[in-house]
């Protein structure tokens, strides 16, 4: 059975990122850039008031003078129509070019107007300085400049200096959809009454909330029973997705047909089964492009039945497949180190990722294992955020050890 | 002028949470739970195999016998026919209810079965306990047990849960709608090649973006110009939302027309002015329920101009409100204690948030504040992943030293 390191390694090799495309600015959020971005433009465009007040020229001020005459108002989106020259001033307002001559602006605040001479005296008596409450031209960013690189996840910061330089549309790696499979026989939604032997199916919309969490958009394909003809069918249509996630299916018994079907469809398999606690049965396979109508290819997860296998596999390898399709790196989870809240024992012949509650502590964290009693145990998975990290064999820990953990998306 | 902490106790004192309402299940994702959930079920429903094997009784196997004579198939979602006695064993699925009479379940893959005598041999050496590789009924939780409290954030875990528990709508806080608006003659659309003096409206489409990312719903209400009638239109349309988010116009000059239209419209002050930087000219205020069509409040931010400072103020304050508004808590931001990367020195008489990198770094964070050349400089924050806190006066810090940052929504 392969180890963790070498299922993540596999899904990074195998996975390639979605060709680009163009998306609209707003609709960018969250997916990933592919091209690099040069500015077309000074940024600020030009000498700009930071503050409302009045314009002048700081050496005018440091001769003595306190006393200047307005000599025109400028406000916001229109030109000066004046150069500003000794004992002279004009009213600006944020965000306005700069007269000729000024070079720095008294706020409004430090000012009085006597308006029936149009004189302004300025109150403080602090000296004034070139440049002072004035954005010049290009500080920012010049014409020309690479601003960003193609790999960057897009945040508010992003799209705030794409507008900046009216880039209305943008080119992204898309967010990979993601088509999502039951199956079982003792799977019944999650609006019936289970009868005797039967469970709702709750891993299906808790991959939907996985991945809608993740950013990448969820297709939810219902419950296929274990028949071939209702598997074949389902398994097709959720072939159409970049990824389809099955869950239950893949573990050992007679009645595991899943992967026959995705036999009979195509798809390769690339492993199944890890050395991994909970998540052992796990299958990850392809659809090559060749057998795909539009020449891309496909990733195929089978995911363990019991609830919580499902939740881990989705966190460290569907996640990291689908970051892997949005060009994103690392792709693979980032643990981060944790004290270990209270002494610990744990031993399992395989490494075991344990539903853990991870918080801030001080300058670092801290975690604790919850109290969890196996794969079915979805409740104990409310009070986590974070996998904990136990190699195989006995886990001896004292508190105030480091441990490393996974957050899980959108942990809080 | 009022501090930030008093600015964020005011926001927190006067925005409420919005009104409870029923919600599909995975349209819960990122709300706030309204509701305590008790379950009206054990968990498992019933005791389960948790692997595909063999159910038998452990201290059967005790007595040295290793071959069984299997008595029947029990296929997940099916009920068991025949009880499992002394010499006999159930081949079972994974889900499957176990059989009257057996305590546990030996993995297929440490048997052989003899398909002519229907007799399976256990090939492990290792003894056998009741209870093995059995999900025992309401180990997870049982009828009556309280497992959700209302105000808990919804994430797939939960999801999960309220799936098992056939919960396909849920009580919830719904997420705010917000409205922006942005005002000034300066801005053109995004699709605009600015004029002389004016610069493309970066900044709502930014606010859209730190929305979305927060889980609540923009609505973009254009560019109103600087004249009375234009304002009060726009702005009588984006107090139909949660929250109204207006950029520029309640700076301190002669055309900032935004506050004088709010209290026409009957939108009362709570505060203008911080000292902070950037946005210091920070205007609050709500709209009471009894000037509103459906009896719920409405606030009111007036954001200043700059890109930057719209930004910050976004994460500061805006947060805070829609946190509130959806019932989470803490609703202010949450400052990380974080290691300086080198030694840094500033000074403003104001306390300040600088755009700041911050850094998973050993067992705890590091930080860095950006290149950042003022409130204008949208691409230094492109950068920045963090606000870095530092009290007005001088600030002379050296490297290593602990400092406050406060990570940007949808930090990477």
């Amino acid at each position: 059975m392969r180890t963790v390191a070498e299922a993540l390694d596999l899904i990074d090799d195998s996975v390639v990122p979605r060709p680009a495309q163009l998306t609209t600015l707003l609709e960018s959020l969250g997916q990933t850039l592919a091209e690099d971005v040069v500015s077309d433009q000074d940024s600020p465009p030009f000498d700009k008031s930071l503050v409302d007040g009045y314009a002048l020229k700081a050496s005018d001020d440091g001769t003595g003078t306190r006393s200047f005459f307005v000599i025109e108002e400028i406000t916001a989106g229109r030109m000066p129509q004046h150069e500003v020259g000794p004992g002279t001033a004009a009213r600006i307002m944020t965000g306005a070019p700069m007269p000729q001559g000024a070079d720095a602006v008294v706020p409004i605040e430090r000012t009085a107007l006597d308006s029936v001479t149009e004189r302004v005296t300025i109150l403080s008596e602090a000296p004034l300085h070139a440049g002072i409450n004035v954005g010049c031209r290009g500080t920012s960013m010049q014409d020309g400049e690479l601003v960003l690189r193609a790999g960057r996840l897009i945040r508010a910061q992003e799209i705030a200096l794409l507008a900046e330089l009216g880039r209305s549309w943008v080119s992204v790696h898309p967010r990979p959809t993601i088509a999502l499979l039951a199956t079982g026989d003792e799977l019944v939604s999650i609006e019936e009454t289970p009868g005797p032997a039967q469970i709702r199916n709750s891993n299906q919309i808790m991959l939907a909330a996985q991945v809608t969490a993740l950013g990448a958009t969820p297709y939810v394909e219902g419950i296929a029973r274990d028949k071939l003809e209702d598997l074949r069918q389902r398994i097709g249509r959720g072939l159409q997705a970049d990824i389809l996630c099955l869950t239950g299916g893949v573990s050992a018994g007679k009645l595991d047909l899943v992967p026959q079907v995705l036999k009979e469809l195509g798809v390769k398999e690339i492993f199944h089964k890890l050395q991994i606690r909970p998540g052992k049965p796990l299958w990850f396979g392809y659809l090559p492009p060749e057998r795909t109508s539009d020449n891309l290819p496909r990733w195929i997860f089978g995911l363990p039945g019991n609830p919580v296998s499902s939740m881990v596999c989705f966190e460290l390898f569907v996640r990291t497949a689908v970051r892997r399709i949005m060009n994103l790196s690392p792709a693979g989870p980032v643990p981060v180190l944790a004290e270990l809240e209270t002494d610990f024992q744990f031993s399992d012949p395989r490494p075991t990722y344990l539903p853990a509650r991870l918080e801030a502590h001080g300058a670092g964290w801290r975690v604790k294992p919850v109290d969890w009693k196996g794969s079915f145990d979805l409740k104990s998975t409310a009070s986590s955020n974070a996998l904990l990290v136990l190699p195989a064999g006995p886990n001896r820990l004292s508190q105030g050890e480091l441990v490393e953990a996974i957050p899980f998306t959108g942990r809080e």
